[in-house]
């Protein structure tokens, strides 16, 4: 039986002075984002192509991409130029002709103006009354810099991979959050839609709040529609992740 | 002749995307926040001392504390534990008494609650609606995310020395910065109440905002009541920067 909505550990949860958000997917809605991005380009540039596989295909090389930098197989690398690398890729299989390096700068871009979900604003807003708030993101700093701004996001810090040059799910990421914070893990709560950050995060000490983003994939998706283990706390968006908290 | 109030150079300025801001002095009030609270500790544990004058020279402390840290005497140290050093010291000088560890760590804290100045609020309010906004200090980033949420600052991104373990004037610090930001350093502007963090910024290619804090140091002030270089904007406070850049 899978956990359900609820407050599963109070006496650790009554610890924790930091959240801190996986962002693509928890967050931002990517897909929908990104979709609209293309399209309004394709059209304004009389281009046609499947846009909607294009960026899943662009969000499906995002994992193996940051693994060959976290085997060593490639020096370090910010998110940004995976982005762009793997869009070089996409293009040329995709057939998409005449684009400038300005063309795929531009696009690349798209990743930095993502669209919150509809209960983001004002949960985190909620969130931040009693919380530091942060994203705990494997994006660079400048990405998200961006994303807080487009946004109007109330982060109080912004943690990216590039601060220690390391992608999630290192054990660097997370204790780095943590120090950066000057908090015990046990302060800290990673929030994230994704079951397999909540796991590493709670390996090295920190509390964890799952919620589900079902449409993140789209129709595409095949995971994540629930909470796999008792994580510290479980709600079904942030808005009542901030009522479970009471806020 | 010195600089007065102005742009001198409005083509620099033109490419500027973000301020960074150096933070004590510049934007919070230190001294009088400081005072404030040793007096009331005091009232509260029936001690008596030159308060003033102990925060006086335990602000006197921080530059040869860093500079320690800078000369590669001492290994990478944060703020707060300098601080918190340098208390330790002051306390046996001034012959205070009876103080615990935890006193000793709560009076550190007190630089986690330090006033913006007056016109800081609305004046960051208005530069947060064309910049990205953020400190780049010596303090450690649990400090500033601490003032961050005590002043209720609209700050972007939060950049302290513990990211690059350097302390300025070093190099590293206004170059990560820009690195971090994803920026060109002709795209940001240190804003500083102290000539010479503005030349070392310069140094780098950054863009300088001068505003004089007169009041900084108390009656022992004896620099810094204005600018020393035409550096790129010279305004009297962070209202009056904002109305210089027509926000």
């Amino acid at each position: 039986m899978k956990p359900i909505r609820g407050v599963y550990n109070p006496a650790a949860l009554s610890q924790v002075k930091a959240l801190v958000f996986d962002t693509f997917g928890t967050v931002v809605d990517w897909r929908s984002s990104l979709i609209a991005e293309l399209n309004a380009f394709g059209r304004r540039r009389g281009l046609s192509a499947d846009w909607p596989l294009l960026v899943d295909e662009w969000r499906a090389a995002y994992r193996p991409s940051m693994d060959r930098v976290r085997r060593g197989e490639q020096p370090w690398t910010i998110l940004d130029a995976l982005h762009r690398q793997s869009l070089e890729r996409l293009v040329a299989s995709f057939r998409i002709e005449g684009l400038s390096a300005a063309d795929l700068d531009e696009l690349t871009g798209a990743w930095h103006r993502l669209h919150p979900w509809p209960d983001v604003p004002e949960g985190m807003r909620r969130l931040a009354t009693r919380y530091f708030l942060g994203p705990l993101s494997n994006a660079n700093v400048s990405l998200l810099v961006r994303l807080r701004k487009f946004g109007g996001l109330p982060w109080d810090v912004i943690l990216g991979a590039d601060l220690w040059q390391r992608y999630k799910p290192d054990p660097e990421t997370y204790q780095g959050a943590c120090r950066l914070l000057g908090l015990r893990p046990a302060e800290v709560m990673l929030v994230a839609a994704h079951n397999d950050d909540l796991r590493a995060a709670r390996a090295q000490g920190l509390c964890t709040g799952f919620i589900p983003r079902s449409a993140e994939y789209g129709p595409r998706q095949t995971r994540d529609f629930e909470a796999e283990e008792p994580w510290t706390v479980v709600a079904s968006d942030l808005q009542d992740l901030a009522s479970l908290l009471s806020v």
